[in-house]
């Protein structure tokens, strides 16, 4: 009895923190429950059960499916279930006043065979990647629709009544959707892949702008640095590939909304972010330098200390600035490109420093951690020039 | 007309490409194909329409629905249909009886009620993590079925009827697909995981193997390098976070297949994942160097070519023979240890080497790359130590 009662005070800690986590989770359960309802009135009025039958039912079927949760998803759902069930009809009716002119012997063979290669072809075509990301649903319900839908055929002769009513049904569950989805509290895939970026690229910004004081200031301290979430808040943009593309597929459906015109350069995100990736993989490497036990001397550090700290927080500094950038819409001034150059200037002062030769009594063991935390630094310099220019491409 | 001429022979050639990459795909459209046309039957055969009727077609539905490339997949969808199904039809079926006693006037009121309460909250549970990656699709059929049951319920009398039919179709299309899936050239989710890790390493283990010479060797010559392939296998390891999370939870439903039993550690593959892209962001680090204009002079190269060499190639040697052993399911003898011990080895020298005195008149410029390079290897070796000792555990 404890246990469950644990489990259960578990289970609502963890209803909380999503509830919390995205309060739209909340209201989009609500707005489901709501169109629900709403549609399965077509049951319960005898006017419009009259109209539509027992097909009804597929205008609830089509809510519980196409309803998703932004309002990207739910119009993709939306027009490939409506489309598709629309071709598919067709040429399920087709296929079913072919095969019935071959009589009652012919039919069912000739019907197996159509539905056998449509399966085959269609199942096929779902592997294509373009078509997986985009139509995958609609080649599904191509199938479906097809089937049943030349199948019964066999069965019934009301045969273009029924596909006429489950047609419309399907239209007015999928309209009741969409229509709910952007104009009740909408949740666009669109905004969320703009924000999504503009996070990743600020905690890119605050760990190199927290970077340097961390790694050359306090040294030893590594329980202190267990509670500063600046210096983990990157390892969440490692692995943001599949979302990201997810976002932008589901974005390339929804209109204008918002800051955000129809056909908004979504696939320039996508190049942003696989930008900000490569810089989290540097920081990655940088990071270890962290925790690493070989440290530097004191007399080493503090001849490059100030420029690499320079060139960390100014790199962090242009990050933000172009995350505040893409959050604002704004084009950016050349305020980022002040740091850039700031952190670039710093970068050739480091060379210039290591060319000098005040270096030729240090033990070369005791520099080469701070060597590579340096070229590291050098390469992310770099990095950020390219997520620079990546975003001011998205601004024009 | 010569564009869609053009468009028709690269949509040929895509098709042959995505065919001959993954000959299981072509099977795959042959068996959704066959088992489509062998459930169809039962709208043809009169025998077999007299006892299920209109029904039928929830067979069909359910073989479009359920039918997925990997038997993980097809299990899971299956499961989950069939127990959403029965849970919600059973409930329904209950909420229906409960509204009923009510009167005309309450029944549709406390329906209404019942649906939007149900679907507002399995709406929300979908949004648990642990929920979506497993049982998503059965909430899917679980909000689905209660609706239709029970607002069902509220025109027709023979629900229960009607519930145990469609129960019955649902369960015999399921059970087909998962019987077509496991014996007709099946295609395991666990064993794509397995190999899909091992493939990882083996890249990651090639990368190091060519990069020493590579780097220390042909200076400059970067035209000679697009060719190489094993330089850019290590960039699919990087993003490969999703496809190996989804493998492994598609392999949980799966029973014991080939050298796999039930409840294999599915998990220290996943861990073993992401060591395995851990070890790819330094080499990403590392690969920036190889195209990097700031080379070091030959003095200094040849001073630590020797060490770095040895630490890079043993640690691919070392990736390469546990890719071995995963992917033969072999305890590693002592093999892949003593690449190890090598590469550490290599790297004591390598510190000892810094630590001489030789270095005293050499700019201490040309030697960053270098050092961050050395001190980069030496970090992959840990990597590498980790990797090992994690396909350790998974021999166990």
């Amino acid at each position: 009895p404890k246990k469950i009662l644990a489990k259960v005070v578990e289970i609502a800690r963890q209803t909380k923190t999503i509830g919390q986590d995205d309060p739209r989770r909340v209201i989009h359960s609500l707005k489901v429950g709501l169109v629900l309802t709403l549609v399965s009135l077509f049951y319960y009025f005898q006017p419009l059960y009259k109209s539509f039958g027992v097909s009804a039912m597929w205008a609830v079927m089509t809510v519980v499916v196409v309803f998703e949760f932004s309002v990207g998803a739910t119009i993709g759902k939306g027009f490939n279930r409506g489309l598709a069930t629309l071709l598919a009809g067709v040429l399920g009716v087709g296929a079913h006043h072919l095969a019935s002119m071959t009589g009652k012997v012919g039919e069912p063979i000739l019907i197996g065979l159509f539905v056998f290669l449509q399966a085959v072809v269609s199942t096929f075509i779902r592997f294509f990647p373009k078509v997986k990301a985009r139509y995958d649903y609609g080649l599904m319900i191509f199938i479906l629709t097809f089937c049943l839908v030349s199948i019964s055929g066999f069965r019934t002769d009301d045969i273009l009544e029924l596909a006429q009513k489950r047609l419309s049904t399907i239209f007015i569950g999928a309209s009741t959707c969409v229509i709910v989805s952007i104009f009740v509290c909408p949740v666009w895939s669109g905004e969320d892949l703009h924000n999504l970026v503009a996070d990743h690229i600020e905690k890119l910004g605050n760990f190199l702008e927290g970077f340097g004081s961390e790694y050359f200031e306090e040294s030893g301290e590594a329980e202190k640095r267990d509670g500063k979430s600046f210096l983990v808040g990157y390892k969440s943009v490692l692995n943001s590939k599949n979302t990201e593309e997810n976002l932008a597929n589901l974005a390339r459906w929804e209109p204008g909304h918002g800051k955000f015109m129809y056909l908004h350069p979504w696939k320039q995100y996508l190049k942003i972010g696989t930008l900000a990736r490569q810089c989290a993989c540097r920081i990655e490497a940088l990071n270890s330098y962290l925790n690493s036990q070989i440290k530097a001397p004191d007399e080493v550090r503090q001849k490059v200390q100030e420029t690499c700290k320079t060139m960390s927080t100014e790199s962090g500094q242009a990050l933000k600035e172009l995350s505040l950038a893409i959050r604002t819409m704004t084009r950016a001034a050349d305020s980022p490109n002040t740091h850039i150059i700031n952190a670039k200037t710093a970068a050739r002062n480091l060379i210039s420093l290591l060319k000098s030769d005040s270096w030729a009594d240090i033990n070369l063991l005791l520099v080469v951690p701070v060597a590579a935390v340096a070229s590291l630094l050098a390469d992310i310099v770099i990095c950020v020039e390219d997520i620079d220019e990546s975003v001011t491409e998205l601004a024009r």
